[in-house]
């Protein structure tokens, strides 16, 4: 049942979360202005799932023959789901700057390869239990959002040593038919107008942590569940030509005491698979991160066209606009083709699903987690100097001073003001405003801070067998010069054959 | 006589220019809450005059046993009060994020300079015609914004060929006493809250566009002239930790049929000495924003340090921290150092004055330019992903949370939660709102876009000078062996009598 | 019939060419010890195709059932093929630093596609001609130079303009049968060793240089060609672990009055299709040089953790080591994904065959020509300074050192200093020697210049398809707020219809 | 007593250093053409102190009325000092690309400073025996080699930990009037050619590293030294137009037992002083390593213009061209304005003498040991690809091809191609050769590695000034709002009297 944008909005008034947005408690989501953006954003996700232009991106089928369900509810089971879920969700994000709920897609995709794991090892039942949950969620075409970044308290201290154990989700008690969990999950992307959410550990966990070890469903207004967060995008700001439209919320959750049946839980104490889940579901994210962040590179790179267009300058004539648009260019392909990468490269994971090859996953959102801050410098290289001077939008309507200003800031005799002081308030809402610096810092520390993406990259990356390989070249060149080598029928190939047990990059066959 | 800061806004009741602020008429630009910041910001360059301990950086005399004046309406008489000049821009916009009071005496530099050489050249006497008005504005201690960058319509014509000439400011007649001008400034730095304006030309002239080479001073309220702006800072926001004290307004100025007396006037006409003046306030504006956004760097380190702190975070104990806080302070004191080398490589103008030496000056410009943005994808770097999920302010006063969230969102045990949120709130002011937005975009374009100082490096560099030396180099080269040269006494510092004479970068004496 | 190295080698005696190589003639190619390391690196791509285990990536079949022929020779049929070369060429490069070959097919398939262009617009049979010329080189499994790079004399002028028509390669006139050419080609990589050079033009073309618009095939022995290069690698250099075995030649071909026999010919005065076998050529060969510089890079790599190991540091202790490590392998495979996408992204040709797409081939090229410094920085960087003061190979001989040197170099207890002072060397000749100079300029300026994929970047990239996306998302901000939109049942996603005939990348189907 | 050059060179003669270059005992210095490119460097600082014109950078005085001494000999006594030290450097490797002879000046500056810190400190009488030491050298206008690096062994342990004890310098014994040491210094800048050496720590040491913490003055014949070295440059290489000329050669200096009479002795067991030492002898260095650079960018900028002359280009019309050649001088001016405000803002010691400002001094280092490599890139962007085909200098005279070559091979008209092939030639020489690679990695390494120069910073910046001052920011913000502030007379300059204690960067007085 794929609902579309105006029935996930209706779908919300089934809801009765326990929210507050600036302070103010929302006692209906679906008619509260500061969340429309965000609702309209995850909508885009519904409507473009009925559009049959998209439908090969946006819709799958979990098994041959089995519902259409919408893309971002899939669990991939070939390297080209990959690549379609890359490309959707860059679709996406292009009308909407971003369009949130591709975390639900990374979550479960995380939990579905986790719990199989875990049940080999542990002779647990969490993967038919999570499928079930799968096939529940598809059929009703939730939107969810995920549970996962602790409020942390010191950081210096694991999870079990905090002197507040609520700065850490965790399992405090059980009761007939389930557990009980409390604790903080700090940064929920979109948490005021989710359906549910998928609480899941942030980090490898020890033996002492085995409270902290859980992942499991919640709706979004069980008891206990509290949301603090703030409006989504700018509603209401006359000048937020983008951002009054389409935003996002990020809020705190805070779980007291929440009761959770067993069929919504997924791990639960097995500390020792906390790091596989969490970063099985990192690599999904980042990889869908690098299509959220090209769409978000579309905009800008067409907001840059509008803008050169209404200043009168042409990019063949002024090499250092074409300059900057091509440097703009480079950046959001240069890492997307490394979502492409993890896609055709993409490794079968033993539960039956495909995940993204890490280490190209890694790159890429390493790329753009620093990239966003020059995207941003080109996007206002090509605009020029006039976006802070801007007018603010009430003069729009000022009798005294509006017809002055329509004759003096046109640009080309064919762009009136208003238009080129319009793509000039969209140029700065998307890069200078409150909304662009959260696209900047979610960029940079969204689905792992540098460090981490680092770490993985450092992790999985066959540095020895490299070294290896040069280790016999050097061996080979103190032995002797190559030319007589050569004459002699020596063969500089035989060492590939260790090499092409695992060759350079990664070769299909 | 140096005004306070209380003196300086009590100052601006005297005036009654006709101003509009978000569509708004304003009346009392002293009692204005949107100008407050801005008034407060440019305030500070009064109040630190009077700093016993600042009195070296703040104040001068602009002759032997003249009066003191503030730093920001000297002509600077020695490369030591360029140096001065740049540590006092820094001072002041450490505090004030941005102090805009210094394009003053770039302005006030610049038409000094030029006003002597158009004298030289022309025959006028606008020379002693600008000392006059120069001992005025100090005496009287004014804040002067500078209105330079026209509208320009279509970018791809000059001036004179513009459809609408209101585009540029320019001379539209002469009445006894005086000329009469029309056209638009488009950004205005400090607009509604300045004495006077000084109209600069922005380019370089042709015979045709000679109505347009015009310099002059003009009261804030003479009659004709309208500030149209946006409001300072982001005054009244309750999470603006920074902004809501300090901040900036830009305008667009326009000028209908303003009368301007002769002695006011400083330009007139003279196209061919347009270029020159323009570039040298520009040579001068560039060394001052090294200085300004060394102050703004400053902000964020200091920003950085307490975040990190707040977090729990030791640099030294984590490795990828202290290398952004390095890049940052790298970033931050490697364009200031270009400042510095300006001043100290300052040269004497025949008019009497000092000017920065204009290669650093531009160099330093162009890496401040385009290095802002990595200045704050360094601060987003140190802070953690907690910016984007807040609790905005309003929280703090929600009985329902507010409890629950300072339990759960503080960092080390000796930091409360409500310290961490503020230091949050403040790194987001400064890097992610409106305001953050402003400064990257004045960094990159303020002063002159890129392109404008790769070209004033390229016309300043002694590149010929260089290509000679390595061209006797290389047929020194050709000639004969090194060995047998040194040997035969051959003298390899012959050459550099020609280096000497335009050493690398300047020799000093 | 698939040659090995030996065969190769063999092979090039058949052949007489008249060659210098500096400044001296070579007789017998083959036994040249000055070519040696040349002939060694193209022989991996002969021996790799006889390894079982490198089948899938080192041969092909160009028709179902067909023979089996060497990938280097291979006309792709499909997107798969794309990717198979990319990653051969990868292997190859990883082994012998750059194994030249590539260049064939790169030209093979640029003049496969555009013969039958021609043929399409101007009636002429080229493609059939080419298509039995290809059959041929791929039975006999040539080594072909690709004679490209004109020498261009006085760059302002085009070619027909030229003092000396010499500077580029020309028809000069007709002979019974055939076609007889004059001039130089400046840049013919592996020219001492091949068994032919396909001539081709460098440029677009006017009718006035149609007689520049010339391709055509030619034996390395014709009369009328002389060849002048220089030594491949550094042969004989005691210290020059690597490059003594394995180098690259580049040479000038000079043509005087050369008769080349008419189904030799693919290009003759049709001048407008120049512009088009030069640029697809460039697609082809900048994809090729993504994986030559990668497999480049798997040395680096490789060498980089034979350093330190040898140094005794462990990268996960040293942070600034491993981060070093992190940013050379995230260049490597950043640019390398670009190579990957254009494979996935491949684009059908009419003429039957499949061509990397073009805008990821050029921004893979256009990475790795700029990171190839940065890659040698990062070598150094975990190499340490030692590299600049390694006693010489000659002092491992000499008994009055050898011992106290032997006894104090040694890095690790298990390292003796021989191997650390190998492992030194390695690093040296890779990256801080003549050869090291090579391969840098050659990914500078090898298939095309940054300009030149600037320029092709900016060509293919649809930029006005973007840019009037965000002109419907400013129109509908114009026109209302979100919100209500929503409501109302608007269809956000319908602008995409559009959006997805030319979706954000290439939407595979 | 100035020497000049070849007086220089003759007085190597009277000493019989125990010197192997590639394996071959060297018996004449002066006369080995394996060195002459290395004595020819450090011979231009040897004749520039005898050119007038620049004889206020080249020489100076060590106390009012002393001797003139050369600048390379001499302790700062002012920050002009330091700024024309700086300046000299540059001169000095503008024409030699690197003429070694600095070290001497850093090393001598950092013993000035510690030998006066360790008498207070342990009541000793180094600094005495320095000063009658320094008067003797620049009596005799030595020329003196740095042996501080040691050998190191197995890097994760301290000296006194390590197997051999040789792999660093130590103190073995005493016998009367002096010590003996033993131990290896790896990196020797200039080894073969110097009168001297100055053994120092190159590190802090603990109490059990006693006997490591010994610096004192070696000849280079003493009984018991042997240096192991590399050539000079390319000496005899036909194509090395620049370093056939000039050049450096790095060395392996062995102690075994060597006696050292106790006026040269100037650390012997003080080990709590040996990280004062090392770190003031590399803040100098680091300072001198940016005029070193500064003067070889000098050469590539000379060369750049060179080259894209005789190609023909007009870097104002190609845009790319310019753009590269700004951002080369941007880089080279970038890091030497650090150096300028290290000098402006010296430091002076106690002992009397001025040091650089260690916060720009290592700013300045770090920027040039990462940029030397963009340097290249940029030098090899403005040049083409030409530089990897050209023929090699035999080809010059071979009769067969000379001619043609010469027709060919040349750019604008008057341009012959001889000149274009030796610019060519100076540029692969420069920046395409061992030669370059010893640049690079010398930029890199010497002076430290980046990660010294991260730490340094680090350690010298006021890093707690600034977050106190921010955090004074906060307090003030969470206080109330600043409008109101202002109005009621808050004075906002007063936190700044903290920050004027220690202002931004440093406030001159």
């Amino acid at each position: 049942m794929l609902m579309n944008a105006a029935e996930y909005r209706e779908s919300l008034r089934s809801l009765s979360p326990r929210l507050f947005v600036d302070g103010q408690r929302i006692t209906s989501v679906a008619d509260a202005p500061s969340l429309a953006p965000g609702i309209a954003a995850v909508g885009t996700s519904y409507d473009f799932a009925h559009d049959p232009a998209l439908a090969t991106l946006m819709t799958a089928r979990q098994s041959e023959g089995g519902p259409l369900v919408n893309r971002m509810l899939h669990v991939n089971a070939t390297n080209q789901d990959l690549l379609w879920k890359l490309e959707a969700v860059r679709v996406l994000c292009r009308e909407s700057g971003c369009a949130q709920r591709y975390l639900a897609h990374d979550a479960l995709n995380g939990i579905f390869q986790a719990t199989a794991r875990i049940d080999a090892d542990r002779g647990t039942d969490y993967h038919q239990r999570f499928r079930a949950y799968l096939a529940d969620v598809q059929e009703r075409d939730l939107a969810i959002g995920i549970a996962m970044t602790d409020a942390k308290g010191d950081r210096s201290l694991r999870p079990s040593a905090q002197a507040n154990p609520d700065t850490y989700v965790h399992v405090v008690g059980r009761r007939p038919g389930g557990i009980v969990i409390s604790g903080t999950k700090a940064i929920v992307t979109g948490a005021p107008y989710m359906h549910q959410f998928l609480v899941m550990p942030c980090r490898a966990m020890q033996a002492d942590d085995a409270a902290f070890a859980v992942c499991c469903a919640v709706p979004a207004d069980a008891p206990g569940v509290t949301i603090v967060a703030r409006p989504a995008g700018r509603p209401g700001e006359a000048d937020a030509i983008f951002s009054a439209r389409y935003g996002q919320s990020t809020g705190v959750v805070l779980f007291d005491n929440v009761f959770v049946p067993d069929d919504q839980v997924f791990l639960n104490g097995e500390w020792m698979h906390s790091g596989f889940l969490t970063s099985t579901y990192a690599t999904h994210h980042r990889h869908s991160c690098i299509g959220a962040r090209a769409g978000f590179g579309d905009l800008l790179i067409g907001a840059g066209a509008l803008m050169i267009e209404a200043n009168g300058l042409d990019p063949s004539r002024h090499g250092h606009i074409r300059d900057a648009m091509v440097e703009l260019i480079s950046i959001v392909e240069g890492f997307f083709a490394c979502g492409v990468a993890a896609s055709t490269y993409g490794i079968a994971d033993p539960a039956g699903s495909a995940q993204p090859e890490p280490i190209y996953a890694n790159v890429g959102k390493l790329m753009l987690a620093t990239k966003i801050y020059d995207m941003q410098r080109l996007a206002h290289h090509v605009s020029g100097g006039l976006v802070v001077s801007l007018p603010g939008p009430d003069e729009d309507h000022n009798p005294e001073t509006r017809a002055d200003l329509q004759a003096v800031l046109g640009g080309r005799a064919d762009v009136p003001a208003s238009h080129r002081l319009a793509v000039g308030r969209l140029m700065e809402d998307l890069t200078a405003s409150y909304q662009a610096g959260w696209y900047s810092i979610i960029s940079l520390h969204g689905g792992g801070s540098p460090e981490a993406m680092k770490r993985e990259i450092w992790r999985n990356y066959p540095v020895a067998e490299k070294r290896d390989f040069v280790r016999q070249l050097v061996d080979r060149g103190l032995a002797g010069p190559a030319a007589v080598a050569v004459a002699e029928g020596d063969q500089p190939g035989k060492c590939c054959d260790t090499g092409c047990e695992a060759p350079p990059a990664k070769v299909a066959e």
